[in-house]
């Protein structure tokens, strides 16, 4: 038996060792108490016979993407993967050359060409994003996403999103949560790379969507990506896509932005234990510094109430060890 | 070593009678080609090497809900609580004793009522689905469920699903698979009862919807039922629900109707093992027997396809032992 203890022991040893390296789930957040709000919650909700116990199959968690997820500075990535589109198309189109607001996108001239407001970014939506079928576009998105690289960092868009989300996410699986992203980016952008990505799957990503339409094509089923609008998953938008969805209203909502406000205020109106976090971007030297006047990602009212109701509001020059993840 | 030998021999014989008793995950299925080729399928699918082999994320099933899951007869199960909450809401609404449909139903005269066709059937649905918060409109719904009794079984509703696909259901997900229910029938009108009848998680629910709308009563935000149709998640409807709301194509589908045609058809063009069966009505003994001639629950065009391609087609009569689980 003498030697049975002493291989137990060994055994606790070790598990003692790895017990310390697994210790920190969230190795990219610096000790604070940003961090130490979301352990607690999790704990709370998680540990059984806790007053604010959730079971696991009501553990629903709700992501923005863009600016909470990954950055979204100078302009969200899918606008961006838009004007490749445009430059992509452009031989097909002679009629661009001398059509806004297509014509100052090929000069190069974004400003110019998004000048023509909601309209003019419509028309590059639809240019883009519709007329072929879904497993088309599919595919354009993977080798978008592949190859391309952002325009100041020059890194892949997938090496900007942030680690320390990445290691949340997985934190939350890790405790029998289902990690939804709730986003007002097109839900057929953000599908054919969010799994690899952030190990969230399709049937978990909600967003902003056109309409598609059932046809036949050499006799197989095919479904075609229509120019038309089919929902806004955006401000009050965002509720009726969880709701559409998910039928469940989140345990943890996470944004960054005022069009996150009513994902963060519709979660907190649940009862029982609900938390919601704002990721606040005043990094200007790792990332981008901007909230109550930036004209993507403000955050103004959201984060006053944020403030009057103690939701967590996190620094991401002060709570986060590292910004993005290595190349 | 010798008891130890022993305790090990113990623990082999209980585990070979655990698994004698488990050996069969399906039960209330006979022996004969529709079970077998349930079960070889999903042995091909989930046997590492496999040529056939599919990853646990890919691993999607639909099913269909009226006369799949549960019986159709003698009218869809929603349009038989639609009538209920007629009768319940009538005293708020006198002017409905002499508007029609509203008239000749509360006069139980249903085919009067229904003589109005589509627009009869969506008067009915709005008055009774519409107008309240998506939270109202849960509790009515399974105050319903747990209350009301099918007119001529006299059975819970919840005991008018199909022991069989209870079964398959659960062989299913214990096999990887993520199991949805892709209906025409309105999506919150199952999701309040489908986690406890079906074991399937309201965000595994697709259906028919109508829209909602975000409003602030009482300082707190709720989601308010439009008496505005958004989706019809039917015929060619069911790709663009499952692509909307899944983003996967499923790899086995499940149904009993023309109506699922084309979700059958959808599924069969993937590349890969695909499975498709169709539920054949054929036992009036013990639930109804109908197909080709049926204004419910209508079997023709699919009948002819699933023998041309060699779908599954089961014999209620011949495949099912039993029909409903006990009461």
């Amino acid at each position: 038996m003498n030697s049975l203890h002493r291989y137990f022991g060994l055994l606790s040893i070790v598990a003692l060792v790895t017990a310390a390296q697994a210790d920190d789930p969230l190795p990219a957040w610096n000790d604070g108490p940003s961090k130490q709000a979301i352990v607690a919650f999790v704990s709370r909700v998680t540990t059984e016979g806790s007053p604010d116990f959730v079971p696991v199959a009501e553990r629903i968690a709700t992501f923005d993407n863009d600016g909470t997820l990954w950055s979204e500075q100078p302009m969200y990535f899918q606008l961006l993967f838009a004007l490749d589109r445009v430059k992509a198309l452009a031989p097909q189109h002679p009629e661009w050359q001398d059509t806004e607001p297509f014509a100052s996108l090929l000069k190069g001239d974004v400003k110019a060409a998004l000048a023509g407001g909601e309209r003019a970014l419509v028309e590059i939506l639809m240019a883009t994003h519709a007329g072929m079928t879904t497993g088309e576009f599919e595919q354009i998105v993977k080798d978008w996403i592949t190859t391309a690289r952002h325009p100041v960092t020059k890194r892949p868009y997938t090496k900007m999103v942030y680690q320390p989300m990445l290691e949340l996410l997985a934190y939350l699986r890790a405790n029998g949560f289902k990690t939804f992203i709730v986003s007002g980016g097109g839900i057929e952008f953000m599908r054919p790379w969010a799994e690899q990505v952030y190990g969230i799957p399709p049937e978990q990503v909600v967003g902003s969507s056109i309409k598609t339409k059932l046809e036949v094509r050499d006799g197989q089923p095919v479904l075609v990506r229509l120019p038309e609008l089919n929902f806004i998953d955006d401000k009050e938008g965002k509720p009726v896509g969880i709701h559409q969805h998910i039928g469940r209203r989140p345990v943890m909502a996470f944004g960054n932005s005022d069009g996150d406000l009513q994902m963060l205020q519709w979660t907190a109106a649940g009862s029982g234990a609900r938390f919601c976090l704002y990721v606040h971007h005043d990094d200007a030297d790792r990332e981008w510094a901007y909230d109550r006047d930036s004209h993507i990602g403000k955050l103004d009212k959201g984060l006053d109430e944020a403030r009057a109701r103690g939701w967590t509001v996190i620094s991401m020059r002060r709570d986060w060890k590292t910004i993005f993840p290595e190349e």
